[in-house]
């Protein structure tokens, strides 16, 4: 296994999308903070990845404790908890980066988000010199959990203001085996919050359960 | 060539977008009728198709009449000309389908568009009872012109509240070499329309032509 120094912390990190990125991240090498408002909730989390993976590298702590001692915090936290954990970690952000993957789509009733988006919600929390970056909105979480090592056939679409900090997460991106692709400002990143609505129609529609959207056009090989 | 007997009206047809999806459905068998403002233009379309495909069946009208004679019409304005054109229409559209391709992002200045999408400013303008379905607003235009025939590696999200007219639509999209699914209610096409300023972003950052959305994790063959 190769030894990634890089240190993520994945914020309100216990639920389905935090743990299949945690799970692959950790399997890559990267080591995990699990972050949470409970931290016995962060270890158990932290625990269950290290038993799986017969590692020890990942720790259970709090939001903000995880955020700290990071170099990248990715977001996973439900929207109605998303105001009050930005706000929490305004101070400890700073000069960071930080991975919002909030979609606001109610799945019981999904329909395209109105501006602002998560993410830039959150860079108005967090003020101009925090370094946001919106990715993993849509990931199908069930995926992520499974056939570790496996690439995943579904694309991140990032988007950032911060061009080197969406690379940076276009390359955890591949590290976790999906491909990520710059997707233009943290504007756009409405647009990748509403994928999901269109994705919920989509699995409804057909009765599948893992539609997803692919980018096709660039070649990103090499 | 196969014969099919549905009519199409291309309205606001003489673009690049129009004229290529008009190619390509009357390869397939469609009989097209190019609609515009200026009827002199629209004959021209017309003529050129015809000539490049060895074909009589396409004619150039003005938009209104191209509509009447249709069954269904495809509406491929910019979005400075979306107004005017539905109001020219809405006596003749009852009971019929308008797909709107329109997609309201500014290629200068490209940034998600806010609701109402188009499609839904459509529907407000037409009354309930024409069957409005969103389409086509982020085909590749260059590529529907070239390689007549052969399947194109894109993917058309079509976004209605009439699932029997969505269907009409998709079978289109695949008339023309394209894949069509079924992205959910009309409301959607604001995201769909927003994906046109994320493939922008695309183009730019990656220095390519033609970055497009594909979909994955649904079987439609057979």
């Amino acid at each position: 296994m190769a030894i990634k120094h890089t240190i993520i912390a994945i914020l309100g990190g216990t639920g389905k999308q935090g743990t299949g990125l945690a799970l692959r991240w950790a399997a890559a090498g990267y080591t995990i903070l699990i972050g949470s408002r409970q931290v016995e909730k962060a270890r158990v989390s932290a625990e269950t990845i290290n038993r799986q993976l017969g590692i020890k590298s990942a720790s259970g702590l709090s939001n903000q404790e995880a955020a700290r001692r990071a170099e990248v915090s990715i977001l996973t936290v439900i929207h109605s908890a998303h105001h009050d954990a930005l706000v929490s970690l305004k101070d400890i952000m700073q000069g960071k980066i930080l991975v919002d993957a909030t979609s606001r789509v109610d799945f019981h009733n999904p329909k395209p988000p109105a501006a602002p988006c998560a993410a830039e919600e959150a860079q108005m929390i967090l003020g101009p010199t925090v370094r946001v970056v919106a990715a993993f909105q849509n990931v199908p979480a069930r995926s992520l959990s499974r056939n570790l090592g496996q690439p995943l056939d579904a694309d991140v679409l990032v988007c950032s203001d911060d061009i080197p900090a969406a690379e940076l997460v276009i390359g955890l991106a591949e590290a976790a085996g999906l491909r990520g692709y710059f997707a233009g400002p943290l504007i756009n990143a409405n647009v990748v919050e509403g994928l999901t609505s269109i994705l919920i129609s989509m699995n409804k529609h057909y009765g599948v359960k893992d539609a997803r959207v692919r980018v096709a056009g660039i070649s990103t090989e090499g």
